[in-house]
């Protein structure tokens, strides 16, 4: 091997990006939210991208992973999962966690999350080194291009008085009719042919009432609706037989794996999750009681895209359905979920995404959706290059905070629009 | 990307290869055994090998398999299972194959074992065109030998009279004190330092005795029995009770899912087996049944290495042990399956191979046991080369088979010493 694919250097820069004022269970989105971008650099000098949460108690993992990975080759990834990184548990709360929704959180998801940022940039690195792209090194495509679903979301038009924040042209979407003119907007700017709707945000009849209109206004179209474990097993049940025949999936309609298994035995629809089942070991419990018919894999959760195909590789062996769940990314990130999506075989649901709510971006050139799915490119790597001005101008940004936007935190968010607000207890309905 | 790493080419060639008088449950090894070496070359011409089972059966689908293959790129290995291939079902014993010894077979399997050497050799080519080890490609490995066992068998000192094959100097193996010296000369020429004995040939009670001998032998050293599923369930219990307090795990004791069940259920000994979960469809129920603690992966059976990287991820998701099996097999595989394991993280028994006992290869330079390990190369690809006059030869020796020995069957095989010999029913005692 005349390559050096050592790793010489490795970079981390934290940026706040703006969000939209997005409504979930637990509040809403920051005006700016917190992201970290890695990039490994090899001995000859070639750079891999990756892309994770950004809070501070990642940003801590990742700086001490970092650390320990000069030297390290960019082929080694299995090894990335064998270094023994100390996760302080103190940075973590052993219970759900409120600004990520993604279900109990732990030491290892946390560790796993800054992993995979790692794991995407080193294949980054490896694909541009080889002249392959990122799914050549995962087995290869399956398709050219992957599907996405349009991500609605209740909101409002602005950030709150004080707040700060970006101003966009969506509006807001309160309603039934709000939600259908966002559906709408997301088809005529980005083409998209499936729809997701966050819930949890308004009393459950309110929301099912915006999924009807959405059944109306797209005859025959994928719907799903998600409220992040609000409601309890009985309202699960009711809302799923409400809304049976224009369902595709119903995402977390109660919080936990006995809830969930509950609420599957209630119902014909079927349950996807991205709370119950977020780590392998999660997944005997939720599958063997039938609380899951399809689980929502992330690469940022599991640990990389590896993970993500092996994820796949299980769910299918257990005829579970496999789609892709996000949180706010960026565009490297939509690049790594685009080619392991391509390879997955069972992959029979479009994938979620909120990148169309990112109006900003650390890439010189934004991805783009035709007919709501993205292009599985060929070119070497993820295929995507870093705008290092507009890297800069965001960690700026990050600098300059003093700290009350470091940490996702969507009930604070929520607070300055309603100062009493506090994450509600679960049920909520 | 510069290099063309679509396929120009794909070379099949059949070849028996020497086999001494092994005993198992259904009979015994042929005096030579086919097997199919694969080769395929990319239009820079770098060729990458594979290799597999070699019956009629295998070489029909692996035939049309090599149709479909030209143009096709090296690295679109998840492709290789989306190929429509045909596999005649008439050429497939539904029920307990007798050659094989691997539980139910069915088209699906076959074709499994196929793809796995076009896997295998795409793998191979890659590595060759990249500067890669195949455990690169493969994530990178996580230790720099892989531990082998010795694989123990009942024999005779020589194929019978008229049976004709090569003679070895092993001499015969057919009480306790033969399995002991037995093992002695692997410990002697390989280094083992754990060991596996072929059972189902004598009544329980004499393996009992031979696997003490072996413990007395070897005290504290890692033990293992696989009858094949010879025995009751009854007798399983027995055998794991007696056996408790010096057994590794115990191989397949009883044939199928539900009488594993039922033997797990008797005894703390752990089971291992490659008969009742062969694939992936047969995991669901055998681990939620708890039949089996360790699954002995075979990339020959799941499909190629790739597979078997999700097959052990599945299994440590449910706490299920991974160690792997060995049919029959040369360098080529060998190579394959010492690559893979380095990569697996929870691979914590030592795996089998039957390369030992096999006097003839293909390969320029055989693998070589150390200590019972076989060193993790770094050359690229495989790091094998074949030996084309050998090749040539085991290929003529093939050619000039009437056709007696192109299928392997253990059972006509022993008819040879004792003509009215037929698999015996199960449970055989
Ligand atoms: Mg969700
Ligand atoms: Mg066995």
């Amino acid at each position: 091997m005349t390559r050096d694919l050592a790793l010489a250097e490795v970079r981390l820069t934290p940026i706040l990006v703006a969000d939209p004022p997005l409504l979930n269970t637990q509040g809403v989105h920051q005006p700016y939210t917190p992201r970290l971008i890695v990039e490994v650099v090899t001995a000859d000098g070639i750079t891999g991208l990756g892309e994770t949460y950004g809070d501070t108690r990642y940003l801590e993992v990742a700086r001490r992973l970092a650390d320990r990975l000069v030297g390290h080759r960019v082929s080694d990834l299995n090894a990335l999962h064998a270094l023994d990184v100390p996760v302080a548990a103190d940075g973590v709360a052993d219970g759900v966690g409120a600004g990520g929704l993604r279900g109990v959180q732990n030491a290892g998801k946390l560790l796993l999350s800054v992993v995979s940022a790692f794991e995407v940039a080193c294949l980054d690195a490896l694909g541009k080194a080889l002249g392959l792209p990122v799914h050549a090194l995962l087995g290869g495509k399956l398709r050219d291009s992957v599907e996405y679903s349009a991500y609605l979301f209740y909101r409002w038009a602005a950030h709150p008085e004080g707040a700060g924040g970006e101003r966009d042209d969506w509006g807001a979407a309160l309603d039934p009719a709000g939600v259908v003119a966002q559906a709408r907007a997301f088809v005529a700017r980005h083409g998209f042919t499936s729809f997701k709707l966050k819930g949890g945000v308004f009393p459950p009849d309110e929301e099912i009432a915006a999924v009807r209109a959405l059944a109306e206004a797209f005859p025959g179209r994928p719907l799903r609706l998600d409220p992040n474990g609000a409601w309890s097993v009985a309202t699960s049940a009711r809302v799923a037989r409400e809304l049976a025949d224009v369902l595709e999936y119903l995402e977390d309609p109660a919080l936990g794996t006995p809830a969930m298994a509950e609420v599957a035995a209630r119902t014909g629809v079927p349950l996807a999750t991205n709370m119950c089942v977020t780590t392998f070991a999660e997944i005997e419990e939720a599958f063997t009681r039938g609380a899951v018919q399809v689980v929502l894999c992330d690469h940022h959760y599991w640990g990389g895209l590896r993970n993500t195909q092996h994820l796949a590789a299980l769910c299918a062996a257990f005829g579970v359905g496999v789609s892709m769940h996000s949180n706010t990314h960026l565009g490297i990130s939509l690049a790594a979920m685009t080619q392991v999506a391509s390879t997955l075989p069972g992959l029979h649901h479009a994938c979620d995404t909120h990148y169309p709510w990112q109006s900003e971006d650390v890439l010189t050139e934004r991805l783009v959706f035709d007919g709501g799915r993205v292009a599985v490119g060929d070119a070497p790597g993820l295929g995507v290059a870093l705008d290092r001005d507009e890297l800069a101008r965001l960690h700026r940004r990050w600098l300059d905070d003093d700290g009350a936007l470091r940490e996702r935190d969507d009930a604070a968010a929520m607070r300055v629009a309603e100062p009493g607000w506090a994450v509600p207890a679960t049920p909520r309905w």
